[in-house]
């Protein structure tokens, strides 16, 4: 049977259509509709129809020159993807062209150059890939680009978009985008976050962000702060929102009008990026638990940082604080968080925040933990004095809190 | 001068009245109308009046012998707190009567008895004190307690209440509460928690709860499930959330009135409680994040199990994938939970998934990671049997996934 031949089986009790990909281990691979793969006896399925020819394979776009410059910078989200019937996996697409025709509509925003950066999984995403991403993005907009696209997996794209507000200083929409829903799912919000991202990307804005849906209507996109937001449900559409405080603006979908908020950062058409990639590898993220054993956090002996996600208004237990006064005699550099996710880590209410002080632990304040961690690597690879670094690090340097950008 | 007394003095560029509490290292410490304490110069206070009289101590309050019987079992929360001026502490009140005297009210809904099981701040609770307090809530069931109260320090008042969930098989309300705010700062919430709590514990209600305010209005609690609760913000009144379902019912202020949903379990009269304590110490917990070495997954060797809170759908990558098959061939049970906190694990959709699953990794469903690492130490206390443990694991048995109790 050849791949993407349209198949019904008996399924969970029903008849199922669904679409062929692959023989694995005697079994046959089919993609019910739900976009979900399941093997099956090859015995038990029924040719409905021959695989559909893909037409639109090879058909040049026209781009329009008179329309605003952008980059695509592909890390392998699915946001422009379709199903590889010979795999079953979910693959992207690289060139303009591609994605162009998988986003019918974006030709109208833009004209669109792209580069593959990666093709990964995003819970593969690395800090090198992370400095490889940030200098493509600068290198894009020292060339021309009024705004740059990069899309990527959901699992991690909350960290990357912190990790390149660290590391750029752009004058220019940096928007990264993604999909909860693969292309070939009825649900997919592949289309909307996509065009959401760059109309984004050509607007005012001039700060790295997140375009995602902003509800399960498929009516509005939130744009959120790269530094502020977090990846808050599993599969839903609308999983991304900022925390601590409002998106930063909205785009209305299918107007594409962008709205952005007074804190938003605004475009600079006459600054030339900043890039400082440099990062510190051997930085660490540790949450506190009740029975956490101390020898966890000795762990982390070696490294040059590690942010503590504590309870409350960033608290542990007794031991763990001298675990803690043992890693920064050693000179690493230790941040307190909240495991909370909002609200401000204040150490100076309780005895045990008044210990932690003691101990050397600096106070995360608003910081999400995730967002403390990328930016003590960040602030690591700037300096080696560890005074300094605690400044940085208490300083708000991309609204990762605070108002102050 | 006499701890306790009102004074005004300089501070922030306006002048202010506080109470002095005590004189440290040449400074007079002394507490500001917001709650916090800081130290001046005792030169530049100025008295205002003497210590007021505590004109309720040793008076004895008239319990109401045709009301239900209530127990409080306080392990050091801040919920019938009042300042030690000497220290400038917040200390726990300890006797019935203490706590009937911080909370008017309280004697109009039921009777009590107490008893002080800790007096800890809660980044201090140990799986040891749950077990303690597991036995001495069931204790006060069968000596004929209606509702049980837990006052809790905030911080890890949501670990207890997973913990007891799975410890105690309850017939009767067991109502775990705090206060956001201490009850010497005019916004505390320990009055309206703790009387919201004394209904709860007096309601139709049959499992463990947690009460506090469901907004940072002062006109609901809302009742939530003990293994589905958070704590999500460091210092909102409203900061407890249920997640991935609705609060299991709700008290409404100041009338009392309480409302369970049809999900909510209701109480048992003519059934005991069932007592399962044992909790294995050797498991932990861990949040993978984009350049996690898998050496810090190597540093739970030898522990019986490991929650993990993975990306999305329960993702890591894939060295430490490799690290939790070293775990999971050593026997150590491991567990997928998700950082996102809302949706559902499920590792059968992308290669990652399937490679954790290849790798003995269970699937922690919609449990929370707190409430998963809970879980794993009461089911690895309950047998030494690996596949039993992974039984246990993806059977929801306190409505801590899933909608069946």
């Amino acid at each position: 049977m050849e791949s993407g031949t349209e198949v019904t089986c008996q399924y969970a009790g029903m008849e199922q259509t669904a679409t062929y990909i692959t023989e694995r281990d005697g079994m046959a691979v089919i993609k019910l509709n739900s976009g979900y793969n399941i093997g099956v006896d090859p015995a038990c399925l029924t040719v409905v129809a021959a695989p559909e020819m893909t037409e639109t394979v090879g058909m040049t776009i026209e781009q329009n020159p008179s329309l605003p410059q952008l980059s695509i910078i592909s890390t392998g989200g699915t946001i422009a993807s379709r199903v590889d019937y010979r795999t079953g996996a979910v693959t992207s697409q690289f060139t303009a062209d591609d994605i162009m025709r998988a986003i019918p509509g974006l030709a109208d925003i833009a004209r669109f150059r792209s580069e593959v950066l990666a093709s990964i999984l995003s819970e593969n995403m690395t800090p090198a890939i992370w400095q490889t991403l940030a200098t493509s993005i600068c290198n894009e907009i020292k060339n021309g680009a009024e705004g740059v696209i990069v899309t990527h997996g959901t699992d991690t794209l909350a960290y990357s978009a912190a990790a390149v507000s660290f590391m750029l200083d752009t004058p220019a929409p940096v928007i990264f985008v993604g999909s909860q829903r693969s292309a070939d799912r009825p649900s997919s919000d592949n289309v909307m976050n996509g065009l959401a991202s760059a109309a984004a990307a050509t607007s005012d804005l001039g700060e790295v962000a997140v375009v995602m849906h902003a509800s399960t209507n498929d009516d509005t996109c939130a744009i959120h702060r790269g530094t502020r937001v977090r990846k808050m449900h599993t599969s839903r559409r609308d999983a991304f929102q900022s925390l601590g405080t409002a998106p930063i603006g909205s785009v209305a979908y299918p107007s594409l009008d962008v709205t952005l908020s007074k804190d938003a950062v605004r475009r600079r058409p006459d600054t030339e990026p900043v890039l400082s990639p440099k990062l510190e590898e051997k930085v660490g993220l540790s949450t506190f638990y009740p029975g956490m054993h101390p020898d966890l956090i000795h762990a982390f002996e070696g490294y040059r940082g590690l942010v503590v996600s504590g309870t409350g208004l960033g608290h542990t237990s007794a031991p763990v604080i001298e675990a803690l006064r043992s890693l920064t005699d050693a000179g690493t550099v230790v941040a307190m968080t909240s495991q909370c996710l909002n609200g401000r880590v204040c150490d100076r209410v309780y005895d045990t925040g008044r210990d932690l002080l003691a101990a050397g632990v600096l106070e995360g304040d608003e910081m999400l933990p995730e967002v403390a961690y990328v930016k003590l690597m960040w602030v690591l690879g700037q300096t080696n004095d560890t005074e300094e670094a605690a400044r940085l690090m208490t300083t708000p340097l991309r609204g990762e809190f605070g108002r102050c950008l």
